[in-house]
């Protein structure tokens, strides 16, 4: 498998694991001074947000940080137009990230209403940005040294 | 080209196949015993909602089960982030789908309205989930042998 | 990097270029007499839209008839599922292609309010149709001659 396939397959990995809401399958991605560094984007003014070092904190992130599922939903972390560049053991990759958030409707003990028909519930996109990673060559393949993530859009954090 | 690459063209010729309704298409992409079988995730307890076996029954599946397009209608099956593993002659894929339905706005006789500026019409995400097929390699190439659709959301069927 | 990743990425230069509006990053990616043809796909009665010839003309149209994005704002023009074919020194790719609207909210002065919680913006699928490029090999790379782009739905023109 060629390196760019090999990388891609990371970032595909990554994303399971992050709609899995599984740390462990996240960390297991990143090398051992691994990193994610996340930013807004503020329209070309990056603001940074915030910045997880080490696989440990990493998979805390991942399973205890993330909203959970609620029941019937799911989520699509999809990634596009991924550009890299290999040179040598180093790895550069961009790419656009969409997030959709899917709802699936509770069926109803009597059955669905007669009127009902086709998928019922719904499939919105609420994230997006670009996601920007350097992966180092560890043994026959890739891990992710550095996951720089830079949204489009800003977060409010819970008060306390 | 190489596996995995020809790999992800059957499942793009797929998706190109099943936008156009196209039955003949689609099922060109199976082996003479492939098959269909859909799921609804259901929250990790995955629940069969259907299997068709045969390419003669998966185009007349896609041929005449899918809704038609409406008149300025169109739809894609857009599928990101693949992981492939081929070993030997088998392989797996796993992708993520999500489906948007797209409805033009038809232009009035008159032309548009003074006030209309841009695209005329709308793209909405309708359906999510996973293809995960399992093909063979058939001649120089690679065919569909099991198609697994794993769907986040469930499916009313028409009461008759 | 094979002739078919080489391609991919040019695809991908391209989204990113639009979604910037840099023009010139744009037109490097065509050949000397490349072109952007656009057509309205009209239920399969393909209308065409408009017609762009040489790299200097399609910079300006690039960088100065695209909409400048909004404070907060930003695209995401994303490509899906490629057919890709290399004969020699020519290859046609074709992508799906959806195109992501994205509007941040601004902070306000005073913090953002204490039932704010989470991304704070939208992200809204508003185009999509088929990226359609006849590409050559130049160099050691390669480059769009041809771009035909098919979009889903027509557009209305600011009338003068």
């Amino acid at each position: 498998m060629s390196d760019e396939r090999t990388i891609q397959q990371v970032l595909a990995k990554y994303v399971r694991g992050a709609d899995r809401r599984d740390g462990a399958a996240v960390a297991e991605l990143f090398t051992d001074d691994g990193k994610v560094e996340i930013f807004y984007s503020n329209s070309g003014n990056p603001e940074p947000m915030g910045e997880i070092v080490g696989p440990g904190p990493i998979a805390t992130a991942v399973s205890q940080m993330m909203r959970p599922h609620p029941p019937g939903g799911w989520s699509h972390h999809t990634t596009h137009d991924p550009i890299i560049e290999v040179i040598g053991d180093r790895a550069t990759l961009d790419a656009q990230f969409i997030v959709f958030s899917v709802q699936a409707k509770e069926k109803p003990e009597g059955g669905w209403p007669a009127d009902a028909l086709g998928v019922q519930g719904s499939v919105t996109p609420i994230e997006s940005g670009y996601y920007r990673p350097i992966l180092h060559r560890v043994g026959g393949g890739w891990k992710i040294q550095t996951l720089r993530i830079v949204m489009d859009m800003p977060i409010a954090f819970p008060r306390h």
